[in-house]
C-alpha cells in the first residue's frame, strides 16, 4: 500500500491528536508525521511513546510542507493557531480539525486560509473523560461516527483524501452541515455533559448530605455522571462558548421535560412515569443494536462471578 | 462454620432477590433458603438457576417457620406483602428488605408486624440496568455499602445478625435514620436517574435531529445516560412515588444550579464554567480513590489496544 500522504502534521498532542497519530501510524498513512504542541513536556511525553517522526513545538514550522494539518486543540485555540500558521501552509494542503462543534471553528478559520488551502472540518465522535498523549490509543475511531462539514463549494479530491484517511482509522464518515452538527451534538453530548457537570455540583453544594455520603453511596447511579464531570475543564468550556445557541436550546427543552416530570412526581402520577420509563429502554436497545455501546449490565464494570 | 439461621425466605427473585439468594448460598447463612415470587415463569428460572431449596410462590406458607424474610421486590409492593404475611410470621423472625427507599417502606410494613417481629428496614447501594433472576450474581454487594434503618427501639440482637449477614455478602454497613437515607439517596441515585430518563426522553421527541442520528452519535456522552434510562420501569416508578419529597427537593436545587449555568452559557462567563467543570474533577478522583468506581477510561469499556 503506498502512502497516502508525504507530510501530516497534528497539532495538539491530547487525547485526540495522539489517537490520530497512533491511527496514522497503525495505517502508514504518511512518509513523514509531525506532532506539535504549545507545551514542552506534552511534546516529551508523545516523544516518549514514539508517537511521531518529529516533534515541533513552533508552530509555523510544524505546518510548513504539510499536505494535511490537523488540529486537535480546544475548540477556542482554533482562530489564533489558524491566522499564525496560515502564511506557512503550503498550496494544496487540506486543514481539517476534530473538535466538538463546527460552525464556530469553520469561521474562526476560514477568513486566514490562503487561496488553494482546503478547509474541511471534522469531528470524530469519540472518546474518553481522560486527557494527554498517554490517554489516547490507535482504536478509539474504530466502528465510531466521523463527521465531517465541508463548505458546499468542498474540493472533492480533497474531500475524498479525508474521508478515505477516516475510513483507514476505522470510521463511518458522515457528510453533514456545520449547523446540523452542533444541534445533534448539543443533544447527544454537550448537554449530557453539562448537566452532568451541573449534578455534581449540586451534590457537592448540599448542607444536608455530606460530600463523604455522595461518594460513599455514589453507586446507586451518581458515579456515572462523576464519569463525564470528569471531562477536560477548557475543552468543556470551548464548547459551551462556541455553540451556545444550539445548547441553550436543548437546554431549553430539556428543562420543559423536566418540569412536566417534576409535576408527575408532584401530583402522583404513576402512569406517566412509567410510561416514560419504558419508552427510553428501547432507545438504549437501539445503541445496543446498533454497536455504539456494550450491552453488558453495568458497562461492562468487573465483578468477580 | 454454623449456619447462621435455620430458614430464610426472600420474597421477588428479580435481580436484588436473586443476588441475595446467591450470595446466602455463597456463605451458606442458612439450613433451608426459600424463594417466593407471584410469577410462576420467574420462579422456574430462579429453580433452572437452582438459586433455593424451596420455590414457593405461595407467600405465606414461604414465610412460615422462616427466621429471616428478605423482601427484594418494587417499593410499591412491599404494603400488601407486609398485610398478606404478617399472620404467619414467625415470633423473632426478623423482616427486612432491599428497596431504594427507606421511611415509606417502613410505614407500609409497620402496622401490619405482629408482637415479637422485628422489622429493620435495608438498603444495598448496589445494582445494575437489569432485572430478573438471570441478571443477578453473588458479587453484587462487595465492597458496597448497605444502608440499614432500624427504629430507634430495634431489638439489638436481631440488628447485629442481619448486620453480620450483610457483612457475609462483603458489604460495609450504616446505620442511618430512614429519613436521611431517602435523601443521601435522592441525591445519589434517584434524580440521576430521574434526569437520566428526562434527557432520554428529550432526545427522542426532538423533530429537529433524528432518533437515528442520537442514536448514530451517542458515544459523545449520552449513551451513558441510556444506561441508566434502561432501568425497570415499575421499580422507578415506585421510587419516585415514595420518594416524593425528597426528590422533590433535591430537583429543586438541581434546577436552580442549572438555571445558573445557562445564564453562565448566555453570558458567555467562561470563568464560572472552567471553575465548575475544575471542581467537579476532584468528586471523581474520591469516588476511585474510595473504590465506588473503576478508575480505567470510559468505565474500561472493552476497546483493542
Ligand atoms: N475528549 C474527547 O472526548 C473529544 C472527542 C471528540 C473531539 N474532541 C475535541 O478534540 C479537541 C482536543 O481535545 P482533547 O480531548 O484531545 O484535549 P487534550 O487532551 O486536553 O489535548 C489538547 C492539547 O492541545 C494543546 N494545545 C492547546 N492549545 C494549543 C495551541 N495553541 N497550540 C498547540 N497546542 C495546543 C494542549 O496543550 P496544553 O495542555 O498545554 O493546553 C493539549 O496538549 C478539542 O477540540 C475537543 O473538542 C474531544
Ligand atoms: N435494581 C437495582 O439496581 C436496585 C438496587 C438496590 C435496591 N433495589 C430495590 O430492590 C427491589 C427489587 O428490585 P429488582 O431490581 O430486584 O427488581 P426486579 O428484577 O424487577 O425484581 C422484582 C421481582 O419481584 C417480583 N414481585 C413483584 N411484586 C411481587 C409480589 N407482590 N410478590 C412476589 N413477588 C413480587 C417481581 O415479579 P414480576 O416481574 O412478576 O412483577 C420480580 O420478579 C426494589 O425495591 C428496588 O427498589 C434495586
Amino acid at each position: 500500500m503506498s502512502v497516502q500522504f508525504g507530510q501530516i502534521t497534528i497539532i495538539g498532542a491530547g487525547l485526540i491528536g495522539s489517537s490520530v497519530a497512533r491511527a496514522i501510524q497503525r495505517c502508514a498513512a504518511t512518509a513523514t508525521l509531525v506532532l506539535c504542541d504549545k507545551d514542552k513536556d506534552v511534546l516529551a511525553e508523545a516523544k516518549a511513546l514514539r508517537l511521531a517522526d518529529i516533534y515541533q513545538i513552533d508552530l509555523v514550522k510544524a505546518v510548513t510542507n504539510s499536505d494535511l494539518v490537523i488540529l486537535a486543540v480546544p475548540v477556542g485555540a482554533m482562530a489564533a493557531i489558524g491566522e499564525m500558521m496560515a502564511p506557512a501552509l503550503k498550496t494544496g494542503a487540506i486543514v481539517t480539525d476534530v473538535g466538538s462543534v463546527k460552525a464556530s471553528v469553520f469561521k474562526a478559520l476560514k477568513p486566514f486560509m490562503p487561496e488553494g488551502v482546503h478547509l474541511i472540518p471534522g469531528h470524530p465522535v469519540a472518546g474518553t473523560e481522560q486527557s494527554g498523549p498517554s490517554a489516547g490509543f490507535a482504536s478509539l475511531f474504530e466502528d465510531r461516527w466521523c463527521i465531517l462539514t465541508p463548505p458546499e463549494d468542498c474540493d472533492k479530491v480533497a474531500l475524498k483524501a479525508l474521508t478515505a484517511l477516516w475510513e483507514k482509522f476505522g470510521s463511518k464518515i458522515e457528510i453533514m452541515e456545520a449547523e446540523h452538527h452542533d444541534l445533534v451534538l448539543a443533544i447527544t453530548s454537550h448537554v449530557p455533559h453539562l448537566i452532568a457537570y451541573n449534578i455534581v455540583g449540586t451534590a457537592s453544594d448540599l448542607e444536608e448530605v455530606t460530600s463523604s455520603e455522595v461518594i460513599k453511596y455514589s453507586a446507586g447511579g451518581f458515579r456515572d455522571f462523576t464519569r463525564i464531570a470528569a471531562s477536560d475543564p477548557t475543552m468543556w468550556r470551548d464548547v459551551f462558548l462556541n455553540n451556545k445557541d444550539a445548547v441553550l436550546e436543548m437546554l431549553g427543552r430539556f428543562s420543559e421535560d423536566l418540569t412536566a416530570l417534576q409535576r408527575a412526581i408532584r401530583w402522583e402520577d404513576g402512569d406517566a412515569l412509567y410510561k416514560l420509563f419504558t419508552r427510553t429502554r428501547e432507545i438504549r436497545r437501539k445503541i445496543i443494536d446498533a454497536g455504539q455501546d456494550d450491552a453488558k449490565a453495568d458497562f461492562g464494570r468487573p465483578h468477580k462471578d
